[in-house]
């Protein structure tokens, strides 16, 4: 064997190069709506990822995920937003504040757990460094996390602020990588090695043309089920099957975003419909689980400016009658981000030899044609 | 035709007469955890059920469903509470009480929508005339709803104090009928006729032992799965299939009962996971829908008497830790309870000669077996 | 005596002919923003006020309040609305669609505990049978509550729908009866006559100018401060003074109309304001206390209209950074309404011969002046 | 003058040196009920507290303060708690897992806005090295805070998790230092320096016996009443008297200890009413304020064991009938903690020379005598 394809063996095998097929290319269509383009968060106009995977040694399997609803100065130009907590076990910065004046002003961080801090520290010197931001004294950094410490180890909290600094400046419009990378790095769902995904669906025109696009950090429990088909329970692998209590736990980061002009309620609604998209892959909200959603409206004629002359602020806002099929796009979107982050998985082995073995494709796919459940 | 046979065939096309094979007798099996003796809330010890039906000439299509969680004085000896809205839209009475109090001092009824006055006023003046209740001028009661409007003349508020009475008196422990049959007289859901329906599960004594039930009065609207096949878009029944703003409104009363011992808090968590088995069976909790899970713990051990002459109560309760096999639970039975109430349901004909189908289980069976999921 | 004068004394005696001397008259000054014209909710253009008192016989002593937003068919053109419950003792009923909606489709009615259904009841008929609303088949009342079971027959239940329709019909701008009058008519305050007041406080135009009206029924306990005068210190009258577990208990129900152009999460934070006025007055909300807020805006152009051809609406809205002004003027209005209703109250003889005093204001006067708080 | 005096009077003009004379020395009684033998937080058993002060050259005016409800590992033996919000323009770090799980796992520390992430990742420092803790992934820190950009250079992040670890391990119990200390070094309140503040309400044994201790980082603004007098208004000291927009914003942390035997829910609607002691003092609880109140029940019987070998957990818990003694004193004691906050801060010079007042109590004290307010 050539030294090559030794390091080829061991990227493949470390999850670092993926193949990236997604679930939809097998023939496997989630729900009844159109995608977008990228079949991404990033088919929200303006909305970018940047991502930033920390692979080293025997134990760092970590890393960062930033979402931007905008490409300008977010603090300036706040954004509606909404957060749901389906279960609150998880340590996410920025929850009462986002609650109490509907509105985000730093880009949205993705970590694991023990992380939070020093993403929260990081969001708060990338913005008062940002240009126009001198007199800021006051930032409201929102930064998720999922717990990665099977795979990495999380008690020696490896990232650095540079690492949110870098996966803030490398985000993009177009494709998001999926799977082992960025704050799914080291992640785990329904005991298959999870990760980051996303998906997102386009209305009709007569329905309101809107997208919404979704991201999410996958690291929850449950019993698997891939459009509607038993996976979990036909690889036998679901909790509670031995009749213990075994673990179900983890989380999952949900983030939304949506060119359709919500206000704070109809997002914070919006982001309950996240939920009812991570039951449909049999996802439980364990105890153990921080189950956050995330939802950002983008649309440009609904910013919140930081200073304004004006006492009013002008919004045309969607009415309640016409939220339902944006509440059934999220649903199908946050299915299909789930399940994506599981297909673009590979196996990956971290801390104390811990090995997380990928979604098995080979068994997955036939079951899939057994329920004839693809195409 | 004999008269005898006229009649008979009157009363199925009305609904009166049920069949009511259940969805597990076709071979459908939903989820991985056991059934409780009759699959119903009361497997749940001491919860008894009552229902009355309203259908009178052309346009009453209505009822009223009572839950009671023990057969004792409710006032005197509350039960721990907990109401978590999916959606709110609906006029569920009693709400910021249970919120408060954590506890509920009356049956639960579910009726229509403008009969939430007259059945909480029936509950009043039921729990006033209690034996033991002689000073009693305050009492909370707790009344759920859905809509059903489309088949019943809801603006002509037929049901009536004594029917709610009679609903309470007649409760019994055993099976609980299901489909068009008290609250669910009338309801419509997934475009099919919906109505009453329940379903139990019981956790290893390895994890408990304990009991959950659920009673559900399915009104609601979404693209219908069954056991996760796609029925409603193989039958072509689904919102915004032909991309206009048609409907998937509607509601969903959802009851769960518990003999495992949950303080507020966790029963609370435990009603979140309501919504998780709504949305597997396709529900979107769509802008319209008044949601609403209602949990109980009835354990007899942590009931809260209205009087006391201690200062404290003493409570067992179950540790956080060991709540997730019973979050499984809530939304296995949730799941089965709707699906139940769909394969229950009659076709019925109600008002303007309105008339809402069942669900054509010569269709839906083959589909179920397309996609291998019966037995 | 003559009988004219026997009838007088008796309609002193029973609290039905009022002086109506309000607090400021007294010289007391609360707060330090101006009031409105008639220093009531009515100062909000648009809104009416209308009143029923129930005083039959030994032990009828209650009524209904109700309060329009606006002219106009209510449920045809919905106002802005949200409602905090600084303690969920009490039975108000319409909550969850209000938090779910955030808006409010019938006039605003207030009566006792029990009395919730019937008032209920009697708005959707009201609703049902206005012109325009031939279809409406679903209709969230609001109606919130206190207990005057004390004084009052609350068992008896003698509140009819049709109080409810009076009170509506007669409603009118302009000032507004306070203290034994309406849904006040039978409840307690400090251990004093209680009952209904109102207030109001108008910006300067510097600070918007916007008009804020408080209107209360209050029938809750604590300890006693008039503009910061401890009254019921001084008075002896007060829980907990003889170290037992007396009765601090009550309600109290708290009507904010605004014509600032507020969103629903605004007006969440203005109704939290409220609770905090009722603070200033010595009130603890105490366990048994129903205490809720509702805050209404009533701006015309932020109407929401129940069907429109546009998908979208359009509104004009308060920035967070305006909102200081309005907590304030919320405060202040909330503390005089409530001061306002103990001084308007008279002593109520009711059932089984109960009597509360009027708060004694021969002995008040004197305190405020000690404490050199009356001009 | 000697050196040493000039020395001394620099340390007194910069606040480092307190004479810490209470309201209640100077004769001022704030409520009803009996203090504890220091009227402090620590008059609750085994609660401590410690605090760093930062203050360095011109413009480094911050500071940590640490609450630890007990002495053992409180990760392991974690302790019922919840978190009320009463304005959300805050950071407050732990929120959502203390609501999910009803209990806090480490010290509660408050420290200056921008420092949260420090203090944040200072905690899970601390929590992860304790003895015990060795296997722990999970840690939800609980860090309040105010903001003293005023005075402080904030935007420097000056405060460094040692800071933190020594205010954790200098914890004491006994009497707790005032003013410009800690956390409070840099606060300003009604436009005076504010700080910390602590007081503490003990019931009658016949009402239970219980303590009830608070401390505040008070830093915000309204129209300052102390004890009923209308101390902003005469010193001509408050928001709006010029009709402009300008200053009432800032932020106040309540933290509540307890040993009554308080469930989650009851602790919620403890909290609640820490927001009305701090409207007593004319807080209005503005736009930009912060204002949480963290109520922990430190009670032996009921801690929360972190791993435990049975599936229930024992408790014995206070009926909600017994709630509104703790209500009121929960109140008083805040006010008490505010005003105490107050007259212990010294007058402090800062960033760029801005310098904030004490209190002027060579004015405060006649005005008290003026309203008779004072023994």
């Amino acid at each position: 064997m050539t030294l090559r394809i030794v390091v080829l063996l061991f990227l493949i095998h470390n999850g670092i190069m993926h193949a990236q097929k997604r679930i939809r290319e097998y023939g496997i269509e989630i729900g009844v709506l159109e995608t977008g383009t990228y079949n991404a968060i990033t088919d929200v106009g303006g909305v970018r990822v940047g991502q930033v995977s920390l692979i080293y040694g025997d134990d760092i399997r970590t890393g960062v995920t930033a979402i931007l609803p905008h490409s300008g100065n977010i603090f300036q130009s706040k954004v509606p937003a909404a957060i749901y907590i389906g279960n609150g076990f998880g340590k996410l910065a920025g929850y009462s504040q986002v609650k109490e004046l509907g509105n985000i002003e730093t880009p949205i961080v993705l970590t694991n757990t023990l992380s939070v801090p020093v993403a929260s520290e990081a969001l708060i010197s990338y913005t008062l460094n940002l240009p126009g931001n001198e007199d800021v004294g006051s930032v409201n950094s929102v930064v998720g996390e999922t717990n990665d410490g099977w795979l990495n180890d999380i008690r020696g909290m490896h990232v650095q602020k540079e690492h949110v600094f870098e996966a803030i400046s490398s985000a993009t419009s177009g494709p998001v990588k999926e799977g082992n990378i960025g704050a799914g790095t080291g992640t785990i769902c329904f005991g298959y090695k999870g990760g980051i995904g996303t998906s997102s669906r386009v209305l009709p025109e007569s329905l309101g043309g809107y997208t919404i696009g979704v991201l999410v950090q996958s690291n929850f429990g449950g019993v698997l089920e891939i459009n509607g088909v038993p996976v979990g329970k036909e690889l036998n692998k679901y909790p509670y099957r031995d009749k213990i209590l075994n673990d179900a736990d983890g989380s999952c980061m949900i983030v939304i975003m949506t060119d359709a002009p919500l206000d704070v309620r109809n997002l914070e609604r919006l982001a309950k419909r996240g939920i009812m998209g991570l039951a449909k892959t049999g996802g439980i909200a364990s105890n153990g689980s921080g189950d956050y959603v995330i939802a950002v409206s983008t649309n440009e004629n609904n910013r919140i400016p930081y200073k304004s002359i004006s006492s009013l602020d002008s919004f045309k806002i969607l009415r309640n009658d016409e939220m339902s099929p944006l509440f059934l796009a999220t649903i199908e979107a946050t299915e299909e981000a789930i399940l994506n982050s599981l297909f673009a998985a590979k196996t990956q082995i971290g801390r104390q030899g811990h090995t997380i073995e990928a979604l098995p494709l080979d068994e997955v796919i036939p079951l899939m044609k057994k329920y004839n459940r693809i195409r």
